[in-house]
């Protein structure tokens, strides 16, 4: 996609440790950098395109995002590890497109308000300006997000009455109660839409993603969590939706290809030709949708009552997460077990006063890890 | 919803023959002006509130569509006898909401270069003013059309790659052909999911109402008829949706409740809260699509092919429509006689040469009644 759209050059690439990938990356969009932030990579890094340098460490990610020559930085990495360059490009007046669940759900009630400065900055000089708006500034990649966004352009924030926040249901949509105790990490590796890595896979089958989310949505689209409505849509055609004071509903459709919201935060408000096959609602011939279950899925609920209490609460939450699904896919914690771990990890870890800055979220991580990943607590 | 929404003030009200109506509307949002189109009217007009004025015919009509004072003209008239007034407001720059299918069936060559001259006006002088679209102009209240008007606020029009305009399908939906042949219109005016008028509850179980919308939808948004589609979508909820480039595919969805898309014209680019109950996806669990049939419903397909031939044509279909519902609903014509009367109509009166003017279509209206309204030819 980067490769064959003319509009886009990218300057940097970023990767953890996977080295083979990156420079098989560099040799197609070859950009001026590359960086691995770890600093001694495992895997071999193979031949750089002539004109591409090579940095190590998280100080160089760091650099990165804080340059002032950038239009875009896009984050996908998992944990609190974003927070800092995140901070640093919207501080440097750099667009952010984020796929890290942790830049909003623990650092929401700090990246927001840098995006709302730079909205209010062009809303001064035009109120029309596509980046007047908060969401200009930090582009949500996640499909459901990018749904919510799609149907929020050209209209008024102030008209919006709920969000409708699709979920597939994952695999064990129908599965009792009773079975729920004794599945295994492969089945729950099966998801029946979209092939996604293994912690939002899990995610996925516990809701605990789409709790996430919904504390993503309340942030990003500035809606309270009692607004917020969650539908269970197997098909994972409907991606989102937003309800307008008007009894109007928009949706956006699209199916289950990463590509196209990827691409809509590069290319915002301009849409471009894009590999993603179109929806084909003849084809689709039936969409359902159903309620959540929240007495077999309680993490849903204990999601929305983290939101509720605060940031302490939503980053105990998503530290807890990490623990509780890594521990699911070692054997060690079982698929009931993973939303008693996050209310646990809540309990204890997310009622602090006052707000979290990025060195307190960062410590919380590791303190949340440290408690929960024996099975003592649970 | 007029008298309650204190952002909206009425001026004119005016009606056809319906005196006793007129009067009830006029107490509830008390007008300067009253007009009855017809000079001597049947019922009884009743008292008019201190204040508003009376009028009669068609002329004080005109007289009232050209006035510059106004900011919006809402026409909910049938046939031929809008194109003047719609002219005449759309020269007084005053906007135009209708209802009315001739004013883009048959005059969408006249009225659409009207609102794209308004348009590219206010463009000069800012690009992202609403009103620097022609739709900001000319709305459409009907469902299907305000759907996508809604779905392409905000967007570029060059990065629509179709559109998908959704049907019932009618009560006889799911009828094989051969029943089709003696259904009565008792029973074609049970329409499944809307309460509408009898002529337009026909159309819609003939499709010739789809038919029609295809070729509003081709002068409204300027799309090629090959980029148009139809779904059969039963519950009617999804009220229609636009493709884009990129393969995102936007949908408005809402009960099947016409205040919404009433509203939203007089509102646009605001939404304001309405009497419409809200979708609820949970609550209608099923969306059902599917492909319209041509072979039982050809009214589709002839349709599309007057809309490719050109006005002339698309004039010849809705004015034999009128002869043809109004025939069926009479008993001297069979439910599968109505596209049999409109392809006759077509391919009678459809194929002149040229662009027809006001004074043309009027004409073919009346010539085409006059052909058709004995058995004669078909």
């Amino acid at each position: 996609m980067l490769a064959r759209d003319p509009g886009l050059e990218v300057v940097a690439l970023a990767a953890g440790r996977n080295a083979g990938l990156l420079a098989e990356q560099a040799a197609l969009v070859r950009p001026e950098l590359v960086i691995l932030a770890e600093e001694a990579p495992g895997g071999e890094l193979g031949d750089l395109p002539p004109g591409t340098r090579l940095e190590f460490g998280s100080r160089a990610l760091e650099a990165l995002a804080g340059r002032t020559d950038l239009d875009l930085l896009v984050v996908a990495t998992g944990g609190m590890v974003s927070l800092r360059p995140v901070l640093a490009a919207l501080a440097a007046g750099t667009i952010v497109a984020t796929a890290n669940k942790e830049t909003l759900v623990a650092g929401g009630h700090l990246v927001m308000p840098e995006a709302r400065r730079l909205a209010a900055a062009r809303a001064a000089e035009d109120p029309r300006d596509p980046l007047a708006d908060p969401l200009g500034w930090l582009r949500p990649i996640d499909s459901e997000h990018s749904a919510i966004w799609q149907c929020l352009v050209g209209e008024d924030s102030a008209s919006v009455a709920r969000l409708v926040l699709t979920a597939s249901g994952g695999p064990f949509l129908d599965l009792p109660a009773e079975a729920l105790a004794t599945v295994t990490a492969t089945a729950a590796l099966r998801h029946p839409t979209w092939r996604m890595g293994a912690k939002i896979t899990i995610d996925s089958a516990t809701l605990a993603n789409k709790g996430l989310e919904v504390i993503e949505a309340h942030w990003l689209y500035d809606v309270g969590f009692e607004a917020i409505d969650v539908v269970i849509h197997p098909q994972s055609i409907v991606h989102s939706a937003v309800l307008f004071v008007d009894g109007s509903l928009k949706a956006q459709l699209g199916t289950p290809d990463m590509r196209l919201p990827i691409q809509y935060a590069l290319t915002h408000p301009d849409r471009h030709p894009s590999p993603a096959a179109a929806p084909d609602l003849v084809a689709a011939a039936t969409l359902t949708f159903r309620a959540p279950d929240e007495a077999r899925f309680p993490a849903l609920r204990i999601a929305r009552e983290a939101g509720r209490q605060g940031p302490w609460a939503t980053a105990a939450l998503i530290a807890a997460d990490e623990v509780a699904v890594r521990r699911f896919l070692a054997g060690s914690l079982d698929f009931p077990g993973i939303p008693r771990l996050l209310e646990a990890a809540v309990a204890a870890h997310g009622t602090r006063a006052g707000a979290p800055c990025v060195d307190d979220l960062i410590a919380l991580e590791a303190e949340v890890a440290a408690a929960f990943a024996s099975g003592a607590v649970t």
